[in-house]
């Protein structure tokens, strides 16, 4: 973007998508952390302005002065770069900063930000790259946002709402049946091309021999889950990983997270509890229970290499928009990977280990964030982001 | 109390007085949870108001509906008697009810109850009995708001103060040398006596044996507990009960909770960070520092019979209203207690195994609320009460 | 024991029982621990020895040398005052010394100890005193060398037999009709009398205020406990301490340690898997059960002091040599106690909380070792020790 | 093989060599398990004997009966497919069969074996397939005996030694300069060819694309790991991954396992204590530990595919026989991959998540067992394992 202009605007309708998410929660609502892995709303809305203050205000305003001093601790997620950082599992105890003071936080680094970009972004690539960067990395969080909203408000046995029930729950969910489409083997390149923004583990594009395969042309629905559910798949060891078979004992799983059984089946959602949509794609379950039913069907995860390289075709349904696909891919650098200098190049890659790629993006992906080469990655047993199966063969 | 229009008047001020201790607090403030002990402000001012709409209303009330089904279960304490109840460690994750709402329920909930206690506390002894009990429970609530406000603002690395710093941080210390003053052995009566209010723990009143004994006239002091630190006392297991021993290696303990050591010694108080007051009584401690710090010193800690039956004799000095004093006593029903009958028999008798009896009251303790022979009860590793030492010998 | 002549062959009596014990066990079943709480008998026999090298033959043996200078960390208990000590639960890797080479310790520190006591025994209190204590201190760990195989043999799926199952099971069981004897109250001495060996624990002997109570002149048997079961005792928490409540379900605990029911009940026993005796006294059960049972019986367990007092009445069958009988006494000094100077002052003081006193005997105490002032002492939730109950009221 | 003789006389030399490792041992360290990880040599020779009891035996044997039923359950270490298994971490508590009878098992199977090999072997290519399946898992079992033997041992503060310390310690060390070789790029083969023995991981072979890439001549040192630690290496978390750099703050990790600092580096060995050897590979370190170094050291870790292909190149030294190389691939099926019918199906496959691989083999495989194809696989927080490191960029 070389007109300040857009940037600006680009800069103001990302920050207040942010807000616009924290619309319908209490101050009291933004400040509880429901598990370590989840964080406060209050605290991605601090952090994500903490990445800029750091990242660009830092490094770019003259005479800078931290907007709180206590902040470069208490928001700084996992930058050792950076310096100390708060504990994860105690960012629900910070009843101070208040929200209020957060608001005024963001308001105070906007001004900042949008200022230095009207004066700077147009002539700086650097800086209109980091800009770039922390823009997207809100859209990360606001993704976050409603994921950790969704696993806090579970654990309320009131099981309260984020949004009204009236409103439509999700984009109309997959009807076909579902069918195989042919992909031929062979060299393909895979990983970011062109020079639009992309995260630094999509890159560099590079090639890898495929086998030909199939890939289905829709999403696995609860319906087809419920099957496998009721087929006793939770109770047959031979279909699981070793772990995860561990994993669903000890844990005492029997169905996705948010499934409840009394009677008649129904899922929390963020409209509260409703009746499980049987065509709706499955979601919410590990990389385990992915796996599992996989096997169960007869069929496996893809790769992140097949997934990749079908994106595009029109046969396949729902690549994006609904959920986050499991792949059997361990999250790994890509062959001549190299991340950032300092600590911005800790933003991924010191993550690749034991967790797993998922690929597509969710009904609470931002439009526009995500693309056919873009790695998402999670644990394993990972189960409160939105994500479902794709199968391959 | 025999007059309606004193019962209105009780009630209106012990329940004003626990919304006071929220005045100076956020609504986030008063939602998070620091640790399992810990409760949220929000969920003192609910449970409390749960005690009396389910000892109270629900037993008395023609037709009686409950304020919100949902409340019997989130703000149950422990009655097993009266169902189940919402798991201790996530008393922080209940942002619904709001606080509004909280402030709603217990103004729903005094309306009630003043009708109630106008038409019949006066005739009829059991109700009034109840009443006094939830009033006694209201302002043993109010102590722990105190000290679990004073444990979440701990954990904030911006060390947030609860009250103005400009305020007298507490009663004037106690500056006189210490002393020893003699009791006879001897069979003595211990235990409530007379038809006011106690709780049951304090009965029967019995007869216990006593050799002859010394009481320290005051607490001991910050000043006497940074002498044995600075002797080594957190490093000579000789000192130590082992299982003392245990858990200050295991935890890192080097000095009271909410000491800090940056060159000088400071602590936090509900003031916020403030240099240690030497002449104050320590407090904060635990039963295995205040067993090795008697230790130390050459004395030992009293009995919880030797502490009540000095308790009126006026050469001791600080009995009450600074810190409760551990006692070598663990927690046990006298001879012939009988616990009421359902519910309300949970009240105490159920907790009397692996704790330990402190005695006097403290800064947080609502005035009027504590005599001579009330017990009050912690396990052995409990600091975050205002927990101090009183030698005997 | 002025005669030299008796210490040895007291000592030789005593030293060849715990041999004894290990006789019908391969030198594998000595070196297992099966848990935290239980030593590999192999560790008994070092640690006993270990005993006497550490008190005696250090103290005063002219130029002492250690068997093995490794074993002075490797065997020591708790005895901070002695040095490092090898941590506990990794006691069952010590694969070496081996089984012969720690015979071989036993003969050496036999056979110096035998020399000493010969020479100087007669003539030197303190060293009488030591060896006593040393004797007394083996005979504890002869009983805990029954339980720890008793519980290691249990954790083998093929639940293999110490002696063989045609041996006489135990003692003739309690048959008679349980009845109440009546005491009096009153002022009563407590604690050991006489000149006669005793721990530090049973000293001083002190006054002690007693109400008027009833002791049950039997032991309560499997066939009572098996009621207590079947009427629901586990499942009603009206009848439990909160935190035995607690520690049942989250142990998933429905009877007493070693019972099985498969259609029928039976019970692991050191002569293997075996029908329940109904009429023999419930054992290895914990503090909490013992309090549950009492409660639900409608009665309580004794005080240590009541049981004391009792001891010696004729109409009180089975105080000795069945089991180990739980009080309502947490485990503490006596007024005045004082334990002995240097580190054989850790032998008992240092436990003084978080346990309860049982009073005694049981089926696996050394004759001749119990007598009516002895207390023992375990936390509530232990219950591989032959613990039973008698009721008060 | 076609040959009857040659079975059998392949049978007992395997079966031979896993006894000649327990020579050096007593029964009492073969019963000790020093972690849930390993297990107790007596468990390795009964396992690997159950292991052709129940997939050939039970299979092949007329009127089959088992040696003993119990053992079914036991001795099996983690197939479903064959029923209920004994838990893992309490294989040290198995004190019964004693290792008298495990020799027995192990001769009573070795007969029936060897006269149905002598029988049907050279006829019967599934008999054959599993017969040498069964002496394959000896051989990995071989290996493990000595890691789990040396981990067990060195718990022990006496640091016993396994073999007499005058023995040489290890084949001759790499004392060449470091170098790289070059590979070419482009379309390679990979998995195992031919019709010898393989694991059905290694299989289907099939094509990877690989850019140009160069592999280290030689093994990392310890001298060259030592100067790592010196820089500073293990406090630098911009050097690891977050879980890896989270883990040696957890464990207090500074070294590699077995290494010990007292002024001059020792390092344990199954030959004792000994001084670090310089020229040495360094071994026993964790996937988190290679690859931080390989970070330090401007490379990174090889793929499993390039370690594969680089295998055959006379330029790099020390493949095999010295420590097994991490590599950066997480282990995963290959494409096409398909594991046998039935319980035998879950030798490999169920392990593929969260573990990463490692190839060559280390001075604990028997000879012979290794090839290029090889997939050994372990967590990557793994250190009792011979594992070091090769570097490729």
């Amino acid at each position: 973007m070389r007109d300040a202009g857009l940037w600006s605007e680009r800069y103001a309708q990302v920050r207040a998508a942010t807000m616009a998410l924290a619309e319908p929660l209490s101050d009291e609502d933004c400040g509880a952390q429901s598990m370590p892995d989840a964080s406060p709303v209050k605290w991605h809305l601090a952090h994500t302005t903490w990445f800029f203050e750091t990242f660009i205000l830092e490094r770019y305003e003259t005479g800078f002065q931290p907007f709180h001093p206590a902040f470069r601790v208490l928001f700084n997620s996992y930058y050792n770069g950076v310096g100390d950082k708060h504990p994860r599992p105690q960012r629900g105890l910070l009843t101070r900063p208040s929200m209020a003071e957060v608001r005024a936080y963001r308001a105070n680094v906007d001004a900042r930000v949008t200022a230095l970009a009207a004066r700077h972004a147009a002539t700086d690539a650097r800086l209109a790259a980091l800009l770039t960067l922390g823009l997207q990395h809100e859209q990360q969080h606001q993704e976050l946002i409603l994921t950790d909203v969704k696993h806090l408000l579970a654990q309320n046995p009131m099981a309260p709402a984020y949004l009204p029930p009236g409103a439509a729950a999700a984009a109309a969910p997959a009807k076909a049946m579902p069918g195989w489409q042919r992909f031929e083997g062979g060299v393909h390149n895979i990983g970011h091309a062109g020079d639009s923004f992309c995260f630094d583990n999509e890159l560099p594009r590079h090639k890898v021999y495929l086998a030909p395969y199939d890939m289905s042309t829709r999403l696995v629905t609860n319906a087809e889950y419920l099957a496998f559910i009721e087929a006793g798949g939770y109770r047959d060891p031979s279909l699981w990983l070793a772990e995860g078979w561990d994993w669903i004992r000890t844990q005492g799983i029997e169905a996705p997270m948010y499934w409840r059984h009394d009677g008649v089946w129904t899922c929390f959602t963020l409209h509260g509890q409703q009746a499980l949509e049987m065509d709706a794609p499955v979601t919410h379950i590990s990389l385990f229970e992915a796996d599992a039913y996989a096997h169960w069907s007869g069929a496996r995860l893809p790769t992140e290499a097949e997934w990749e390289h079908a994106a595009r075709d029109a046969a396949l349904t729902d690549m994006f928009g609904h959920c986050w696909q499991w792949t059997s891919s361990s999250y790994a650098p890509y062959p001549g990977f190299r991340p950032a200098e300092g600590a911005i190049g800790e933003y991924n890659g010191k993550f690749m280990v034991n967790q797993y790629v998922l690929r597509g993006s969710s009904i609470a992906t931002p439009t526009g964030h995500a693309r056919a080469s873009y790695r998402n990655f999670f644990p394993a047993g990972a189960r409160w982001q939105f994500t479902g199966i794709r199968l391959a063969r």
